[in-house]
């Protein structure tokens, strides 16, 4: 079987090593030039773009921003999975919190903004911290602006004046005082059947996702039961087939949507290491017509972004159950270069091996570690 | 980093999926042709051989049977992980046998024949029941002759005639009445660090291994720590780095040592599912210099080899714990053309799962594998 993946990055060369022994080859698409090309070596394959359609079995995307002329010639394959409207709610917020409203899923009190003077109103109706987001091409912290006070409007106003706001309008959030970030990462097959990972606990640093761990730490049976929900709520409501993630904010014993993302998840890549079936597997096997794997962790995991470095020491490949996940790129600053996945028989564990991996990371790059080490031990049941 | 594998099976494919997130590059050498090509595809890469070897950080094979002038010259670079000798003696079992004779490891009763006439005085010293083995070229039961009565003998002699002993003598085995066949499989780095994988007890049908069982049922602490200690003198002995396999017969609490794999071996295929760090991960640490992995077993784990079809199911990996590994080759008579893992909790839930698996695969090429499953019910402890 094949499978065409739009986008080239580490996403689609986790699927193709996970697709490979079941016999599914990957192929990606440089949405850039529109090359067919291999999703580890990154070299252009002999063949063309419609070629490369006519012959997979399935066509998926590793990410929500594919140029959507090329989103509408995969649509018409038939073969596209999840679907074109699907990518696109992952792709546009504006869509994205008309699907929400559509739903009935909960999520931040918000407007949408398509002209500068419409921000007065807003502080109005959703007072005066604010999150305001780009509804298209926002991706890790970049098309995003805060408003901590109203005095305040006007320099953001002059900062947002070449925009045009018309055909990309912001979405403008209240600032929640929410508990922690989380996500829930599923997926659905073409029989409608769902499989829901634990839920996993987010750490970002400067709009940047940091260490994820999962399952989170003391979660009811009723809040993962409520992101289930959520999950199958949106799933189904947009008819969905393959690994879908759901950011979510924890306030109290409610969980509130904060991004859609139509696709494997970075707050996912533990499942590498941590479940019996990971993310990028069971979506290729959603995509692909084949049973869905078991979704449910075999351990307690923290998955650690390497980001914007390289130079470190591979001896902590000798902290047992620590795996490291490179994805082949040259360094630049904020770049995603790898991650490393830690498993552990609990959280206490976890932590020691978090404390025992930043002894051989520099500081400066994994700024989250060791206090996240430290809440590990403190939090975790004795 | 870069390894190069002599061999472009599905031994070096497994170890360049395990070794691309690792950051190391694995590539292959077809040594038919003494081309350099890609494991998986098999297509060349645009460079010699000697450039490869060049490049490499480590030199590896696959297979004990290289042509030993590629040998020399890979064992030339320095970078040859096992050496030459230690592949030579994968590879020669007159050689083998002089190590375990030398290092002073339990094997079967043998004589080394060079003359056909010297089967007469083998039936005095060893009885009439006897395996005979070319020592050279052996692989999955070719090259093997039995004789149960010596009444046999002189057909034996017969069809024996054409064989030049003196350049390939044959190692003459004493038939042995063990109770079944095991393997220990484990890993020895630069520094003589060892770590060792469970026992894992082999189940074989017309010369070739059909189903793996990990850890064996019913192996006490004593016969894991013999197995280890066999493993170690060997390794040791033969100052070897990377993994190391050793098919062991058991008789009552005794090992015996069958024969040594200087290699990953089809036996520990089940690392991939059913331990942290699998056989080909631990290999390309080993080889590279890396800290070595954990060792130890997750789960109770089979590992089911298909051979000689592929026309079946891909539902069942509906099986929970059940996984597919292909190698992408063209289907022929009794070749290896992937396998499947399935782990479990128990043994009882491994036999069942195995009693499940048998209903998707066609029963003449699965021969063992429904009363391994039963075997499995009925052994394991309530």
């Amino acid at each position: 079987m094949q499978v065409l993946v739009y986008g080239a990055g580490q996403l689609a060369q986790m699927m193709y090593l996970e697709g490979c022994p079941m016999g599914i080859e990957v192929q990606a698409v440089d949405v850039k030039n529109e090359q067919v090309v291999h999703p580890v070596t990154k070299q252009p394959m002999n063949i063309s773009l419609g070629q490369a359609i006519a012959n997979a079995d399935a066509l998926t995307v590793e990410f929500e921003h594919v140029p959507e002329h090329l989103l509408e010639q995969a649509s018409r394959s038939g073969k596209l999975y999840p679907s074109i409207d699907a990518v696109l709610i992952g792709a546009d917020r504006v869509r994205e919190k008309r699907l929400l409203t559509r739903v009935g899923v909960a999520n931040c009190p918000h407007r949408v903004v398509t002209q500068i003077d419409q921000l007065d109103s807003c502080i109005e109706e959703l007072g005066e911290r604010l999150i305001l987001k780009a509804s298209r091409d926002g991706y890790d912290g970049y098309g995003q602006w805060r408003l901590t006070q109203s005095s305040e409007l006007s320099a953001l106003k002059t900062t947002l004046q070449g925009l045009d706001l018309e055909s990309v309008p912001l979405v403008v959030e209240k600032m929640l005082d929410f508990d922690r970030e989380v996500s829930i990462i599923g997926v659905r097959d073409k029989q409608g059947q769902i499989r829901v990972y634990p839920l996993a606990e987010n750490l970002h640093h400067k709009g940047q996702l940091h260490v994820s761990v999962a399952p989170a730490l003391n979660i009811t049976d009723a809040l993962q039961k409520q992101a289930e929900t959520i999950f199958t709520i949106l799933a189904e409501g947009m008819g969905y087939i393959g690994v879908l993630a759901v950011e979510l904010f924890q306030c109290g014993e409610q969980l509130l949507v904060n991004e859609i993302a139509p696709r494997v998840h970075n707050s996912g890549h533990w499942t590498l290491s941590g479940s019996d079936v990971s993310q990028f597997n069971n979506h290729l096997r959603a995509v692909t017509g084949l049973p869905l794997g078991q979704s449910d962790s075999l351990k307690v995991s923290a998955m650690v972004n390497i980001i914007g470095c390289s130079a470190f020491s591979s001896d902590l490949l000798s902290i047992p159950g620590c795996h490291l996940y490179w994805y082949g790129k040259t360094v630049r600053e904020k770049r995603k270069m790898g991650h490393i996945n830690v498993t552990a028989d609990n959280f206490a564990e976890l932590g020691d091996k978090l404390r025992a991996l930043s002894e051989y990371l520099p500081l400066e790059h994994f700024p989250k570690l060791e206090d996240e080490a430290k809440r590990l031990k403190s939090l975790s049941p004795a």
